[in-house]
């Protein structure tokens, strides 16, 4: 059993993950001993956050492994973008059924290749052997105080989103069978999100709270409306949505999916009028927060109770 | 997909694992929002480290839950030891077939309890579907530039244990069928190995170098010489032995079993010779570091060369 257990922890994490620099200031040192180490400038604090995937659960068997790599590592960054930190490290836990060499290449050039594009190590990490398990620990910085909380809602707040919805679900409809002429946009979106880092950074001081969209709208926003006590309306006219969804939702007929489909990866945030003049002006306002507990959606002029998705339960 | 993917995350980890009360004041923010956030004081690094362990291959199918969560825990906390940290944190992701209340109960309980017992708090997770994986990453505090690292190691520095050899290897043969007369405190340093915290803390600015055993004396002592690049000398008659393992091997003949056995974790430390009055009388000096490569074993006034075992592969 011990003897097992000592995979090539050291191999593995040096052969195809470690880079020959360390390239953030704030890694003191990084992969080969017992443990990382970090220095954090006075003045800030780390936000820490972790996320796994499951093969067979969050990603299909046969994944291509370079979409895994990114996908994996920005979910996880999306996680500080919407704190408002500056990711600076991360830690990966990697358990997989065995080595195979042209997996793991495709793996970390994917994962490497997002880290690179923030400044992000690779501090540290595990190899394991089993069924394919990935989680990543991310850290990020933030000035102390600032970070951006769900539980700070206020009613009055205007509602804005960072992007599209729904472009990510019908990525995982076409993965699943449906078709679309333009599917690239949609695919791209499912298999590759861009975590939100510059739009989080930049709601420092401007948004009041900010969650990001990894289960969908209405399940995410309603963190945000239990957190913080308070209910919202928002308006189905609004919302932004892609030339592909908005066909998607014309044949179908389901426009429910933008609302409760996963994966966009977008920043959801609440800000107090007074600050309204101060959001980016990619992002898009989509309602209000109010004192009424729920979540309402206003359609065609009738307003309908959305089901707050607290969270799901093991299936 | 995405569906199955958000899981009881916020149920599970806040009704199993989520204490009342933050208990380290380095946490501003613990279970419950996209990210933690630790403050980080003045003049401290953060030692950061992560491990897995795979169910059938780090511990056997029907493990005691209680001795699960405590080992899980057990082995990160070690890592830090190693540095020579302070703990003051982990991260717990949760990979599990399904939710069964018993077992969670049990787990955290052991979990928790060894948290408890050096003011860890548990700042958040994720919880998903899957094969029984288990991923901690734990953080530690350890004032700047002070942490014992692997590389720093002279010829001419003791090496020191801080406890018996082999407790944990006698344990794991008993597990698998092995007669002992009196087996309890074999077994239980194999499932509830104690995080040599404060001796780590005690070798800061005392030892040059420090590392866990978790995979054996000839295989992580090995990482101090490679790291190092020295060799080492060690005194078969100096090893700190239980009656326990003397009578093993006795019986057996087994003589390397202490040598490379793993799951012992106390620490092994080097310590040039000023310093050598300061280490803790409850450590054992078992050889010399030499500028010669390689790790020689005297036994009975003869030298041998033990096999370093750089990592081990998946097999």
């Amino acid at each position: 059993m011990a003897k097992k257990a000592c995979l090539a922890e050291f191999g593995i994490i040096q052969r195809f993950f470690a880079r020959k620099t360390i390239t953030n200031s704030s890694t003191r040192l990084g992969i080969g001993d017992d443990c990382a180490l970090l220095a954090i400038p006075d003045g800030y604090e780390l936000a820490v956050t972790t996320d796994t995937m499951v093969e067979n659960v969050h990603f299909f068997a046969g994944t291509d492994p370079e979409q895994l790599g990114h996908k994996l590592l920005a979910v996880n960054l999306s996680d500080l973008a919407s704190m408002g930190a500056k990711p600076i490290s991360v830690m990966l836990a990697l358990t997989m059924p065995n080595v195979n060499e042209v997996w793991l290449t495709a793996f970390a050039r994917g994962f490497l290749t997002l880290a690179e594009r923030y400044g992000v190590d690779l501090i540290g990490g595990d190899t394991t052997s089993g069924a394919l398990t990935l989680t990543v620990q991310a850290m990020g910085l933030i000035p102390r105080g600032q970070a951006l909380l769900r539980s700070t809602a206020m009613p009055g707040d205007f509602i804005y989103l960072s992007g599209n919805l729904g472009d990510a679900g019908l990525g995982l409809k076409i993965t699943q069978g449906y078709y679309c002429a333009y599917p690239d946009l949609a695919l791209n979106r499912f298999n590759m999100p861009i975590p939100r880092i510059e739009t989080g950074q930049a709601l420092v001081n401007v948004a009041r709270t900010c969650i990001d969209l990894s289960d969908g709208l209405a399940s995410d926003l309603g963190h945000i409306l239990e957190q913080s006590q308070v209910g919202a309306s928002i308006n189905w006219e609004d919302l932004p949505l892609s030339d592909a969804v908005r066909n998607y939702i014309e044949i179908t007929g389901d426009w429910l999916m933008p609302l409760l489909a996963g994966d966009d990866y977008e920043l959801c945030f609440t800000v107090s009028p007074e600050n309204a003049a101060k959001v980016p002006v990619s992002c898009s306002k989509i309602g209000v927060i109010e004192a009424n507990s729920g979540l309402r959606l206003i359609k065609s002029g009738t307003i309908q109770l959305l089901k707050v998705k607290g969270y799901e339960h093991f299936s």
